[in-house]
């Protein structure tokens, strides 16, 4: 999606080997009017889905999933995190490994919220290693519910998460796929 | 607003004596068709206010603050939690209590996303004590900028956070007040 590579070459910031910082309007200021164009390609590509519910993960993910939900017209559910895990009969509840933090989460959705027949579409900021979508999907699975597919604002193409959905036959829509970033700048993989 | 009065008659929880789980559709689950509503109310309050920045906390806020930025035509800024303070000149920082978990926050804000020019409307889904609005509040007033005033989803008149706002003269607008909440049910100020 151009509108979303050009603020990208504009406004990221790259921090060591494999941190973007775009938190000028993604994910600590947000450009709402960009992630509404970014809802409409994601509408586009989905519409068809029959997608009746958005499942994402605090916090980053939660702006960007309200917007995308208004064009499905459905409710938006995200995962809560938390550093321990209390296994009880009301929620669902997966491990994910944060590369960036170097520490485990469990995330965490009350069962009520996602039934087998839910139709789910998973909306994240990044996608990099696959940790937190491969969190969701489990608990997509657990609920029995049909994964409808995934759609990311930014995939780091230089690592694995997206491949390996991809060679699942997930439908993973990635907005922007960033192919190389480093001292002469960011290209992305058309 | 009735319609958000309706929805806490009919879905919410009341835990102990102070907690009102409303997690169908505010904080965990989100209802974005009930936040447009919301949202639309809080524009009708603010409109003529020159907001051009919306301020909220991670994470339940985030959501309602980017679905209220879009009547707004503005950006929004949510303020990062963190465990531990590290002054830098990168950060606005504020310390923040919570009742509810019992222990200190630090929140924080990049220097760059909030100036003096700016006029901005701070957002939260809950006010009971006030401790999230004094630290934006806090935050806002680092930055030299201006408070176009505070909106909230369900303040707990019970509590004396919306008291000491109003007492400040701040332009505080809070959608639905819970007047009491117990075995007998749920009663709003009017």
């Amino acid at each position: 999606m151009e509108l979303l590579e050009k603020r990208i070459l504009e406004e990221g910031k790259i921090i060591g080997s494999d941190i973007l910082k775009v938190d000028s309007f993604l994910n600590h200021q947000i450009d709402v009017s960009l992630m509404n164009e970014m809802a409409k390609e994601i509408y586009a590509h989905f519409k068809d889905k029959n997608v009746n519910k958005i499942l994402t993960v605090e916090a980053s993910g939660i702006g960007f999933a309200c917007i995308v939900a208004q064009y499905f017209n459905c409710k938006v559910v995200f995962a809560k995190k938390h550093k321990t895990r209390q296994l009880t009969d009301e929620f669902y509840e997966a491990k994910v490994h944060s590369f960036t933090h170097g520490d485990d989460n469990i995330i965490k959705v009350t069962k009520k919220y996602i039934s087998a027949s839910d139709n789910v579409l998973i909306i994240d900021d990044f996608l990099a290693s696959g940790e937190a979508t491969d969190g969701l999907m489990d608990i997509v699975n657990q609920a029995g519910a049909n994964l409808a597919g995934i759609a990311i604002a930014i995939e780091k193409g230089f690592q694995d998460g997206g491949k390996q959905l991809r060679e699942k036959g997930i439908d993973l829509l990635s907005l922007a796929i960033v192919d190389s970033m480093n001292e002469n700048g960011i290209t992305f993989k058309k």
